[in-house]
């Protein structure tokens, strides 16, 4: 798995994230506006040759395949092309997931974009977001866990709009962590999850990252 | 929930086809630069100033929430906002799939935006693809059904690329079907699910409808 160090302090990450977050939030704008504009044809087709032109100025110098995961030598994550929390990624609505006293929990508004029957968040994006909540809800120390299973029961539509997810460990057993997750709208739960997370015994990228750091404090003493 | 009468022939859908494809497929093809780019800092502030003169130009004239599910009066149905299969929808892939002899199946090639693990198609994107498969599956006679629970176990990771789907009914229970649905990479399957879908009752949009076209049939004859 593409997993890498960049060795860049946290202001150089806050520098590159203030330039390539808000072109990725107009990324995301343009996705909601073709979903919903009703201007006529001939502008539909002025604006496709002017994001072309775009695409192949932005293509000019790229990455071969996806953006991959990088980290900085203190193990700050930076998952930018992730589907649901890419700061790149005009994918992702982006999910912002924080932890508290092991509850992880996140604000996002699904507009658009997110649409599966009319009105209503697709089930599929429900279970997207609940997915990456499990998978950080059992996440720790650096040490990724991987989903086994994924149950999710959808108790009634969720409208487009704002939403809530909250996730916690409910057990362990050996390198298997279970987590419940839920999302919410304003009048409550409308979907949850189980899963089933599994800690990998061995992560070799992580180890290499490890071992590269050990060299980079090695090499500067 | 959002479904309408859109009272135009399939010549007039494929036109319509014909403009927005392109489109959305360009946006398709910026999302994935702007995650894979490596120009400079210029570069992508001058590419977020186009876009977001672009977005203002479609919203010159716009829906005022999600594209909704419309149909045709044979219920050719355009749910071309869909987050998995939507026309008009740069976060889907888009997902087509094909039903022959009550099997389901769909190719479709996972890039850039669809990444979780470094690489690998993200667990919740699988599940995505997965959720609108087994809805597709189970849905007969214009009537849809709904996921009530989707279970989705990870074989094991599924790397960016080509990956196929499938699916199948396993059973039936009154308003419940049981569908069977897998994601396969050239190597075999990664990921499988299985979903019990709910027929609505009652489902008013389709009742609207098909009162609609009776109505509009009336005032031709």
């Amino acid at each position: 798995m593409d997993f890498r160090l960049e060795d860049i302090d946290d202001a150089e990450v806050e520098r590159r994230l203030s330039i390539v977050e808000p072109l990725t939030d107009a990324v995301r704008e343009l996705v909601d506006a073709v979903i919903r504009t009703e201007v006529d044809d001939a502008e539909l087709v002025a604006a496709r040759e002017q994001i072309e032109a775009i695409v192949a100025r932005l293509r000019a110098q790229q990455k071969d395949k996806g953006y991959g995961v990088s980290f900085t030598r203190d193990f700050t994550g930076m998952p930018w092309g992730n589907a649901a929390t890419g700061a790149r990624n005009a994918v992702a609505p982006p999910l912002r997931i924080k932890k508290v006293d092991g509850v992880t929990r996140a604000d996002v508004v699904l507009g658009a974009a997110y649409e599966g029957p009319g009105g209503h968040v697709h089930g599929g994006i429900a279970a997207l977001l609940l997915d990456q909540l499990v998978g950080e809800t059992a996440a720790a120390d650096h040490m990724p866990s991987f989903t086994g299973t994924l149950t999710v029961r959808y108790l009634r539509p969720t409208p487009l709009g704002p939403v809530t997810l909250e996730g916690r460990v409910t057990g362990t057993d050996g390198r298997k962590t279970f987590v419940h997750g839920e999302l919410s709208d304003a009048d409550g739960v409308t979907v949850e999850a189980e899963a089933i997370m599994i800690q990998p015994k061995h992560f070799p990228a992580r180890d290499a990252i490890i071992s590269t750091i050990a060299k980079l404090e090695n090499e500067r003493s």
